[in-house]
Parts: structure tokens; C-alpha cells; sequence
């Protein structure tokens, strides 16, 4: 056997969402065969103690602190950018720049300018970019995007309702942190998590073309975390609630929100096409109800499938039928097509151009929500 | 014992909930102590014959086809209205005007104006008068209300999200019946299905302040029925989504749609508040689901309450624990408290002051659709 | 159209079972055609006073206090017998041999040879005869029972497993209540809940061959009733585990407990065949999930079939889809096969043959317990 | 700091569980704080070619054939054996004599003989020893057994029924694989998957007393592989049903089977205290569902407990609340919990002691099928 090609990968951010994205580098090679060899050469950030710890917690060869010694490292194939937002653009463009694939979290940027600018950057140096919505691969909403690219829901989508809920600020002396401010965050629930439910309704229906969207701050003063006694003013929407209609006329119901007690990550998806129903919860995120109305009469009901079957999408690398994956696999799954696609030089979606066409509908409805009217996409 | 008193009562209509309220009326003194005797009179329709049969088949004494006699006849107590929407009006304002207390089916009327001049009659007649949201009265939603308003949600109700789905018409060749025709429907799944959801958000949160929504006719053109190969254009929504505010600041998001396969009776609800959820599918009319945040750390859940339980609204009349009950029990108790209300004189609700309240909201979603724009209640 | 036949019915008993089958005399010519009238003709009690008013509160023309008035009546055409298990043998004996068609509660007697004595008095009179396993005519599970015959679960069973869980008498300070003696109840749970599980093993994969069994009485001192401080000895089993094995070579698991909390009427049964697999559970009994080995790969999953269609089982006569009905409506179904086998004259299962296998298949599960071996049916 | 300690570990086997075990050591000190650092020294197969593949795929430093050469390594101090389990005594036994660690794939052996004399090897030797019934180290599962030792479910247990169903072997042209064969396997879907509940039932409940069971072979001749046409018998059981009591008086209902259509992996256990009940699905593993009678009246039901709260056993170092685990990291608790044994030089459960009591009930359970007799353990 010829000596395979490897590719050697730098990551940007130890937090969260680097230590999933650094389980799922570590990963993805043990159980997917993959065309490339990959050589997990260096975590960066900020705090060069911090760093240098994560790189050996977390796999890394070396750590480092400037992600422009990364970026303009000549040795580096593809670079892994989870930074907090407001970095996205500036390390994607410099990284598109020195003609490094390009893996970024999502939201891609701040906004829609930020967004076409990173673009049209990958765009001119043609490297391989993906924006990471892992979502998107979780076995059981990949398989409902093959049922509905097969025609299993029928020809036409009438309804997209999707609802990301959970509950984690829900205390009113949870503290003002990060998230809760604008200025660092852009928005609240919309931009964190109401996010996933646009990218889903664009890879499971279609393009939006137009929403009204309504949001609110219920809790408007939190404790200010380190000043005691002292709350400020939360800047951004706890919750946004959305209707919407997509190109091809499905009605789109959305809803985002950090209030609903009980909820924990209850991203919960329900489409129904002129042939059938879907639908998917991400707490039970191995499973797909599937009501198809073609069923012989009486014999109807929806399917509750345990996506964990060889033939479901990814699984054959996992485990048995009947033993569930969780939540960082959708990771594993998600470099391990960012990684093909590389070593193809082909592209893989959603790219930026997807996380651009996101953006835009987060902008429609910000705006909507702004100026309490219906806005296009 | 002294004679007890007996209450004579006259059903007009003996269609679908005709067929519903007289089994309620038959079953109400079978199973509950109510203060006074009924007497079921007569049955009332315009087809001699159907109704005749009718009211041996359904247990009236006897059968009349003009409605004008039995609401002005001096021996009738009671009026229970379950013709079609277009004539609830004239013969609920006759009978009030007549003296006589009236259970009108929803929705009280084809439009507000209609509906504020039946509720200034039974105002002005002071006769008791009540609006048929036979939902209120299944045990596990009059169980959420006591949940509300005894605090177990918390002090604030953040999110009131209700669908109500079936998808008895996704057939694009199911003919174009008159509830598909404006004329004779007033609306489609509006009026229909997410009156019930109105009137639910009304009685579980409280007064509706603005509305936004959206409507679809999926499916425009349908046969017409007894013309063969003839079709003709459906002038009322398919689907409607909606998002809102309540006067105390929880948000609204709220669906109708005749769209969506396989939810066969699908009216869902979920509540939010500061100290906990609720969750209620009408297709599980016997459960309730209750999330309570201040359950001991780590043994917190939605629990999924069997309203069956003596304890339970209404079922200690009814059978043992884990014993369900039915969609027609809804009516028995609607018409036992009805019963309640006219021997002791005293307001029951939902009155038609109320059905006036969600027929504004109807109607201000109505014109949302028209201006696409938002529209206070 | 000719004047249509009455039958003339009589109902020895007016507990709960029969407040139960009086509703369903009352419901079933309402919603089902009917062959004849039925005439609710006379209601029978020990208490006279009791009695009487039950004739009022459960709709009977009037009410006796001795049965065998009833039997001897010339004009009685059926007697309907739910009193306590141990008359049911001198009634149901007494009544066949006036010529009268007889439905009897289960169980039909308190031993095989009363069961006996029973089906043979009603094989020498050529009467109707019926054991009321209501549960059968859950529309569920009729349903089942036609999936089974039609082949669907394939052409061999594999597993029954069914139990029977209630917390009613969990409390150990709940009373010895005459359900808890030996002298009285017979056995416990076994006789109690047991024999439904036992009946619908018949119904719906075939006889049994040999069982065996374990029972307990977990609380074995109970206070005694009206006599405070008291305990006395429980002299039936709380509970029985039992495997078996049926003649076509299918495993039984059952197991009946009053002991099982949070479970209040949890009846539910699993059945695997060679070509798939059924759920029921009483406690959501419009419900029956369904899987099927020969649905598409990677398209399987338990089907959840909301037993509410047209085509459904007794449904028709009923709501419209996805309106639920409740325990009671099994009565009304029982009653309503029950009257038109009668009317033809022909037989209706399950009638006291079945009766009979019953309780040779209960009787050998308690000599299993007793002799602690396998026994065989 | 002053230097870690490092642990040198050797595994034996390479195929299904190998693989699984590989994936927790690698795991395991990414994820955990481990007193001692983790060196995945040698892998250890009987094909040269394959295991050195295996080493590299799954993360061992080097490969080696003789497993005698590993157990012998001075340098070498924790022994994992993952291979068929007519070995696992005699690699144990050499482990235990050379001072090693040994963590054992369950079952432990063949028959109680040989895990006795494994028991003895391990406690003669003073070695730290385990068996790998990695269920108990699911969070639902350890969350169970937390409530149940903390009394949560009242100071008597009544019930344990536990179900393991599968249906890997229903086609009855599945061919006659080793686990088939009463030479290779022992026995069937007893020792595979009834050895978990048995353990589980001693790890939740307590100790066996007695029981009694029946087995069955629905497919007595499968597809001889390699040999076209050809059929042999099946000399293993495909189901077993069983029941019997715990020393504390509690009943237990068992079933194994590689029959039940529709379940892939369906270890189902339901616990019913004098307190309250638990419900665990493996399918669902990241739920345990809980009934608390002192819970208020009327607000009682089975609370959904997503078990992925930071309190909850082995959570905290995982994700956020709601973002699920999956069957791996069952063993990589596992690991977690023997390599600290191991530093520690402590006594993990369940180990040796523990296998040898499992096998003494499943060795009771066999004799109970061969005698048809009940059985003491």
C-alpha cells in the first residue's frame, strides 16, 4: 500500500465547542476510513497556559497563541475555527487567504456583511469551507433529508414547525453572562440556537422567502456577574417566536427559546408533506417517526424508526442495531465529510455559501422583529 | 324528598353535534347529581322526516322543524344551538328574547358583530348562557387550569404554544364540502379547529393583546361534489399559522391546519411558566403532562399525569383510576355544569361574553392574514 | 317498515359492573343498529330500597330483590349477571334452564366445576350464552385479534407476554376488604386481573398446555373494617408471576399484581410473531403499536396506530378520527355482539366454553403455586 | 506537579468488544481526571496480520499473538480480556498468578466451576479484579441504583421484571453461527443477554433465591455457513422466560429472547418499591422515568428524568444538559471506575465475587430448564 497523504490540521478555541470538535478530530479517523491520514498538529488560543493544557487534554501536538502564526503556518492544511463569533470573519478571510480549507461553527458570522465576506473569500481562493452545523448529521436527519429528497413525504411540503427550547436562563438570578449581551453576542436564542432550526428548514425543506418573527426579553435585569448586588439590563431576546413561508409555499412555524422549563436541548422538528409526516426530537435524537399515508388503510400510524440500523447514514461504523450514539457524534460525522471533501477537493455542504443564506434569514427576521413587519429573505 | 324540579330542554340541530349534545344530555343525570330533572322535549330540524327519526334514535320526546316554536314555547327552559355557524345568531337572540337559557355551539358567531348582538341579548335578558368549548371541560385541561391558577406554573407564563392538526382534506381529490366554501364556513381551519385553541389560550393564560398571522390553501382547486369531473376553487385557508402576545406578556405561537398527515385529532399544548410546564395532546385526552421546577435536583421530569384519579375533575363520577373516558365525556360536562348554572341562575363559563372575546381574536387574526400585517385584538 | 322485535332485558346486580353494563344496555341501541329493541326491562338487588333506585339512576323499568323472579319471568327474554363470582354458577344455571339467553361477568365461576356445570346447562338448553371478557371488544384489540388471523404477525407466535398491574391495595394500611379473603374473592389478583390476561392469551394466540407460577402476599396483616386497631391475615395473593407455554409452541410471561406503583389499570400485552410484532396498553387503549418485519429496510419502527378510523374495529358508530373512546365503550360493544347473537340465535365468543378453558387454564396456575411444579392445562 | 503515575495496559481480544473497549481506554482520560496516566501498551490476537492492523486502528502501541507473552510482561499491570469466553479462565487465572489487574468481558466463564476458580485466582492473588457489565455503569442505570439504596422507592421492593429482547436471529435462514452452537456459546440468549438482567437484578434488587424457567429453540435447523443447502441444529436457546423471588421477598419476572420483532436492543427493566416505581429502556438509555406515591395527590406520574444533568452520575464531565451519551461510554465509565480501583489499590464491584454469583443464578436457571423443576440459586 502506497504511503497515504496526511493532512494536518490546526484548531482555533479550547472551549466547549473546541473540546468537541477536538473529540470528534481524534475520532472520526478510529472509526471511519478515511482517504487521508490526519495529524492533529495545533490548538490555539488566548491563554497560553490554558492552551498549552487543553492541547495535551485534548489531543493536540502543540499549542499556540496566535492563530495568525496558524493561519500563515505553511505546513497546515485545513484549519478548525471555533472562536466566539466575532473572530469568524477576520481568521476565516486570513485562513481563505493562505488557501487553507476551512471548517468554521456556526453562526458563520455577526452578520450578513461579515458572512459575504467570508464568502466571497473562500469563493477567490477556492479552498474547501464548511460551516459546522452538526445537525445536520445526526443519522436520523440525514435519513429524513434522503426520505424527503426520495419523495417518501410526497411531492409537496406543506408545513415546517420546528421549536429549539430549552431552560438554562430560565432562573432570574441566573447572571448576566456573555451570551445575554449583544454587543458580544449579536442576539440570544435567535442567533444560538434558533439558528439551527433556519439551517434545518434550508437543508430539510428549502430556501425561506419570507417571516414575521416576534421576540422577547422576560427576564430584563439580571445580577451582574462579580458585582454583587448589581443587576444590568439583558440585551438580547430570550425567546423568538416565528412564522414564515418558504419558496415552494410550506408554511414554516419557529420558535426559539431559553424559557421553556423542562426543556434541556429540546430541538423538536415536524414536517408534513403531501405524502407522510416526520418527526424528531434531539433528546431522543436516535429515533425518526415517520407516518407515511401510502400505509394500507387501518395500518396507519407513525413509525417510531430506531435510526441505528446498518443502512441508516453513518451507522455501519458505529455499533449494533439497537445501540445509540449521542450528541458528539454528530461532530465525528461532520469532520469526517469536511475531511473527504478536502482530500477530493470537492465541496461539501452546508458550506459558507449555506452559512450566508442563513445569516439571511436571521436578518429577516431581526429586522422583523425590529420594525414589526413581515420581511423577504 | 320534596318533587324536584325539571328543567325541559330543546336541541336545535341533529347533525354531528347534535348527535354529540344528545348524548350528553342523555348521560349528564345518569352519572352526575344535578339539581333539577331534564326533560329532553324536542329535537329540532328542517328535514321532517330526518328529524323525526332522529329524536326516536337520539331520545327526544318529540321532533319540530321550525325552531321559532320551540323558542317560543313557554314550557322549553332551555335552548342548546348546534345548527351550522350562520343561523347561531337569529335563534340564540330569539331565544333570549324569549327568556329561555341558551347553549350555543362554537363558534358563537360568523363574526363579531354577530356575536356582540347575541351578547348584549342574553345581557339585556339576563338569561344564562353559555358557548360550547366542550375542551375546557375535558378533566386533564380543566385539571391545567387549576394547575395555573393555584401557581403551580410559577407566577408568570412566558410561552402558550397550541396546534391543532388533522389532515382530513389533504386528499387533493376530497371534495369541495362547505366547510371548504367561505361562504357558507366563514373561515376554514381558523374558525373551525383554531377557535378551540383561542379559546383554550384564553382560559389557560389569559387575554390576547396582538396576533400576526399567516394563512394557506394548499390545495386550490377541488371536485365539486355530484358534478363529475368538475372543480372549483376552495375560498377558505387550509392552514394558519400565528404568532402573538397575551396582555400579560406570554408569547403566542399558535397553528390550524387540515394538513398534517397522520395528526388525526392532533390539538397539542404546551405551557411555560416560571415554575414549571404543561403538555396536553387531545389524541391522550387522559394524560397531562407536568414539569415542576422545583422538584429535588436530579429527579426532575415531565411527569405524565393518568387524569383518572377521584381527585381528578369530574372522574369521581365516572369510573375507577387508570379507566379512561372519551371525547363525548367533553360535552357531558358541558352540559352538566350548563345544567348547574340555569337551576341556581349563576354565570357559567365559557359565556357568550367569552365566545364574543375569541371571536375578536378570530377576527383580528382574519385581518393579519388580509393585511399581512400585526393586528391588535 | 314491520314492527321490529323486542327483547326483554333483565340485570341481576347494580355495582359497579353493573352501573357499567347498564350504561352500556343504555349506549348500545344509540350508536349501533340493532337487530331488535331492547327493553331494559328490570333490574335485580338483595337491598330493596338500594335497588329501587338504582332502577331510577341506571334507566330499568323497575327492580326486584330476588333473581329468581327474574328467571322465572316468562317475559324475560336475556339476564345480564353481574353479581359477586360466587352466584353466578346457581344463577347462570337457573337461567338456562328457563330458556333464557345469559351474558355473565367474569369470571364465570369460582372454579372449573361450577364452570362445568355451567356450560353444560347452557349446551342442554341451546341457549346464548356469553362470559363478559370486555376487553376483548376494545377496538385495539379486536384489531390485534384480526391482524393475528389475517397473518400479519406472521404465520407462528413467538412470545405473549402480558401483565396486569394496579397499586391499589399498595398501601399497607389499606383495609382487608372482602377482595383480600380467600372465602369470598377466591384468589386475588389471579382471579381479579389475572383471568383477563389468561382470556385475551386465548383471544388472540391460542390455548395454553402448561404453566407454572409464583404468587405472594407482599402485606400479609391488613386492618380489618370497622374494627379499629385490628389486623387480620390476607388470605390471597397481592400478586403472581407466571411462565407458560401455549399448544402452537408460543412462551407466556404473565404477571398480575395489584403492587405495581404508579400503574393504575396497566394492562399491556406484547405479542412477537414471525412476521412482526403488536403492543397494547389499556392505559392508552385507542392505541396499538404495530411493527412490521416487512416494511422497507431501514423503514421499520413500531407503528403507533390510533385505533380511531373508520375501518377500525366497532369505530364506524362512534366519533370521528383521532376522537377517543373509554373503557366504558367495551361494555357497549360486548353487549351490542351479545344482543345480535341472540337475535340470530347463534353463538358469540367468548360464551361459557371459553368461560370454562379460563378458568382450567387459572386453575392449573394455582396448582402451580400450590404444588410449586408445572402444571398442565 | 510531581510525575504521574502510569498504568501499562494490555488487551485481549480484538473483535466486537475489543473495539469497544479500545474506543473507553483511549477515551476515558480525555474525559475523566484519572489518578494515573494510561498507556495502551499491547493488543493481543491469535492472527498476526489482523491484530497488528487492529493495533494500529484502535490505539495500542504494538500487537502481539500470545497472550501468555502480555500476562508475563513485567511492565505490563492491568490485563483487559475481551475474548470468546472459553478463555476467559485461563487467561484470568495466569493474570491473577503474575500480579496483574484484570478487568474480565462478562460472563465471567463457562460455568460456576470455572468462575470460582477464577474467584479464587484473584482473591488468593489480592489482585484488583472486575467484570465488565458495563450496563451499570449507564447513568439511568447508576441514577437507579442511587434512588433505590437512597430509599426513594420506599424500603421494600416488590417487583423486578427485566426483559432483554432482540431480533438479530428471527430470520429463520439467519445461518448457524458460533453463537448458535451450545459447544462454542454454552448457551444462547441466556448467557449472552440474560446474563445482563441477572446482573442487573443483583445490582438493583439483591440476591436470587429460586427460580424456575422455561426455554425454547423456535428455530430448531439453520443454514450450515459455507455449506450450501445444508441445515444443522441449533443446540442453544433462542428465548428463555423466568421467574422467581429474591432473598428480600421480591418476585422476578425475566425474559431473554432473540425473537421479539422490532426490539434491537430492548433491555427493559421496571422496579416496583413500596415507595414508587422505576422504568428503564436501554433504547432510550438516556432516560429513567420514576413514580413517587409521595408525590401530591392528583399530580402523580411517571416523571421523564433525562438523565443528563450535571448531578447525575458520570454527566458532569460529558455535555450540557440534554445533549445525549451513548452505549460507548458505558464502558468507558467502566474503565473510568477500574482504573481507579486498580490506582487505588481498591475493590470495584461488580468483580470476580460478583461473576461467580451471576453465573451460580444462571447456572440455576439452566438446571431449572433441563429438570423443568424449580431451582435454588
Amino acid at each position: 500500500m502506497a504511503a497515504q497523504r496526511t493532512l494536518q490540521a490546526g484548531l482555533i478555541g479550547y472551549g466547549f465547542m473546541g473540546r468537541a470538535h477536538s473529540n470528534a478530530w481524534r475520532q472520526a479517523p478510529r472509526f471511519f476510513d478515511l482517504p487521508v491520514a490526519i495529524r492533529r498538529r495545533v490548538i490555539c488560543g488566548r491563554n497560553s497556559r490554558a492552551v498549552s493544557k487543553a492541547a495535551g487534554a485534548l489531543g493536540w501536538e502543540k499549542s499556540a497563541t496566535d492563530w495568525r502564526r496558524i493561519v500563515g503556518d505553511p505546513e497546515i492544511d485545513l484549519v478548525d475555527i471555533t472562536t466566539p463569533n466575532d473572530s469568524h470573519a477576520e481568521i476565516a478571510i486570513a485562513a481563505a487567504a493562505a488557501g487553507k480549507a476551512i471548517l468554521c461553527e456556526k453562526p458563520l458570522a455577526r452578520g450578513v456583511a461579515e458572512a459575504e465576506r467570508m464568502t466571497e473569500a473562500v469563493r477567490r481562493a477556492r479552498v474547501v469551507n464548511m460551516v459546522c452545523h452538526n445537525y445536520r448529521r445526526v443519522p436520523a436527519l440525514m435519513l429524513a433529508r434522503e426520505m424527503i429528497e426520495g419523495g417518501e413525504l410526497g411531492d409537496r411540503i406543506y408545513h415546517y414547525r420546528a421549536r429549539y427550547a430549552q431552560d438554562w436562563i430560565a432562573d432570574p438570578d441566573f447572571p448576566l453572562v456573555w451570551r445575554l449581551r449583544s454587543g458580544t453576542a449579536g442576539s440570544g436564542s435567535l442567533g444560538d440556537i434558533g439558528s439551527h432550526i433556519v439551517d434545518l428548514g434550508r437543508f430539510l425543506v428549502g430556501e425561506f422567502r419570507e417571516v414575521c418573527a416576534l421576540g422577547e426579553t422576560f427576564v430584563r435585569h439580571r445580577p451582574v456577574p462579580g458585582k454583587h448586588g448589581r443587576r444590568a439590563r439583558v440585551t438580547v431576546d430570550d425567546a423568538v417566536a416565528m412564522i414564515g413561508r418558504f419558496r415552494n409555499g410550506a408554511l414554516a412555524t419557529l420558535e426559539a427559546t431559553r424559557f421553556a422549563l423542562g426543556r434541556k436541548n429540546g430541538l423538536t422538528i415536524e414536517i408534513n408533506g403531501s405524502g407522510g409526516s416526520l418527526v424528531f426530537d434531539l433528546e431522543a435524537m436516535n429515533r425518526l417517526q415517520l407516518y407515511r399515508a401510502d400505509d394500507a388503510e387501518g395500518r396507519r400510524g407513525f413509525r417510531d424508526i430506531l435510526v441505528t440500523e446498518k443502512v441508516h447514514p453513518y451507522i455501519e461504523q458505529w455499533w449494533p442495531p439497537g445501540h445509540l450514539i449521542g450528541y458528539e457524534h454528530s461532530f465525528v460525522h461532520t469532520i469526517v465529510d469536511f475531511v473527504r471533501a478536502v482530500a477530493a477537493g470537492k465541496r461539501v455542504a452546508p458550506d459558507f455559501a449555506d452559512g450566508l443564506a442563513t445569516q439571511r434569514v436571521l436578518a429577516a427576521i431581526e429586522e422583523s422583529m425590529r420594525t414589526k413587519q413581515w420581511a423577504r429573505v
